[in-house]
């Protein structure tokens, strides 16, 4: 029988990482190991396999296939961060959006209820999910599918007594294959340190506010609500730091070997429904500040 | 080319009916026949085609069987009654009514957004639907997949400028083949009839109440929809008959060639949100008055 640490395997939890290859579960299954977990990923075709942590191939918007997973499984704990997550693209794509990430979702809740019924699981829901109202529709197809992902689970924990939990991580950010602004704006700096080129760094909207949170820090609140978060409840993961993307390009151009443009005109702007709402119901802290974030994720780009 | 009543058929608008063989579904057929219009019923399977009417075949739930119904006939209408409506099934099957509920409402409008744009579309809701609200989760699967079809549905009407009008009914009532109140009640009416067996009707709850509309009433307001429904618009198709379940049990014992045991105690209840809700914006009326509903369903099932 195989031993680590002196525990033997099945003395470890199992935790499922679904979308263990992106780059949030990237850092969740290096995260949930180092905790002691036996760390399951799984991702969605082979050939992007998660280095040293086991692995299992499944396309989560096949019901038949998941069901066979969680039955083989059986783990203790899901985290479950498959899915689709660029709004620009969810304009093309609608239906793939309410398959990945409504359909799929219920596929995997189907699974536990039938396989796994003491199966505990955290969802990441978006800050772009929208408060359910009749008045109110969600701004474009990916906003509605995370809508209805989150309004499907709470239902179904409540339908069939599921150990379901919610979190709405604000925008992660750090080293890894992320498509978020910082990731943009840092991979733009290390070209410029490769290349030479001095240059505009973005025509992006440096006024934006955001709540920039290190996807590390998320991983340790997802980690904390496993263990005191509340059946069908939701919590914000979204305890970061509030800045503008342009304060973000300016610590960027300090941390750059190379100097370049970035506009001016960092107003104030009222705060969007993107910013943070509070979350008393758990306390996590922010461990990582902005600069350590940026930095490393300006490092990432530059071994990429 | 085929003549009928002077028009070439392609003069004749086309109407698409999903679930064209089912309680609504085959009143609507005949009605729609019966106002000039070029009738498609769809059904599920082979054998269940309706008489008469021009009968396709297709797994709604498939997306791509369901974009070539569209490409190849590209309707001028559709009357979307498709779909699974059994709150007590939904509990064992609450994925397939997902399926049936919401993802093929949504094929379906993928379907004309990308086949027949300029299509209008009449969505059969459900007084079951519930309002969206973050603190109140749909009381059971049934009923979530019908809230999520209409709130997906009116997204889908604003993000491509769809020609969506959603109806909902109440409890829909008359002849065929339905599962409702009355028509459980009629149908054991007419076995007493044959039997001659004199026994208690029902132990449902007789004192709970309804808003009883004929299912042609209903049709006659859908086609009033298709006329002046507003672009992503929710109309209450509710003018019918307000009534407890006792009181239709009454009108069934005298209409019926054998007396039988109807329990007393008909009191007053608070409504319930099943009832009327109003439906200030189109004004249609009851035509059908609740006695001859029941008589006419009694017929249906003395004649089965």
């Amino acid at each position: 029988m195989q031993k680590e640490r002196g525990m033997t395997k099945k003395a470890k939890k199992t935790i499922l990482i679904t979308g263990g290859n992106g780059f949030t579960g990237r850092h969740a299954c290096r995260y949930f190991a180092g905790q002691g977990f036996h760390v399951i990923s799984v991702v969605r075709s082979a050939g992007i396999e998660n280095h040293d942590i086991q692995t299992e191939i499944c396309e989560l918007t096949n019901a038949e296939e998941t069901s066979k997973l969680i039955q083989r499984v059986k783990p203790e704990y899901i985290l479950h961060l498959a899915g689709q997550s660029n709004a620009g693209e969810s304009w093309s794509q609608p239906i793939s959006y309410m398959e990945s990430n409504v359909m799929a979702t219920l596929f995997l809740l189907e699974a536990i209820r039938i396989h796994a019924p003491s199966c505990k699981v955290v969802i990441t829901g978006s800050i772009l999910q929208y408060p359910l109202k009749e008045s109110i529709l969600p701004p474009h197809p990916y906003s509605l599918s995370k809508t209805l992902q989150i309004f499907a689970s709470k239902s179904w924990a409540n339908y069939f007594d599921l150990n379901i939990v919610i979190a709405k991580p604000t925008n992660l950010i750090g080293p890894g294959p992320s498509t978020g602004v910082c990731s943009i704006l840092a991979k733009r700096v290390a070209e410029f340190e490769k290349t030479g080129k001095n240059d505009v760094l973005t025509n992006m909207d440096l006024q934006a506010k955001r709540v920039f949170l290190d996807v590390r820090d998320a991983i340790r609140a997802y980690h904390q609500l496993f263990l005191i978060g509340g059946q069908g409840k939701e919590y914000d993961v979204s305890f970061g730091t509030e800045a503008t993307v342009g304060e973000a390009a300016s610590i960027l151009s300090s941390l750059a070997a190379v100097k370049f443009f970035v506009p001016e005109g960092v107003h104030e702007e009222k705060l969007s429904s993107l910013t943070r709402t509070g979350s008393k119901e758990f306390n996590c802290t922010s461990t990582i500040p902005l600069e350590q974030s940026l930095a490393d994720t300006l490092d990432y780009f530059r071994n990429l």
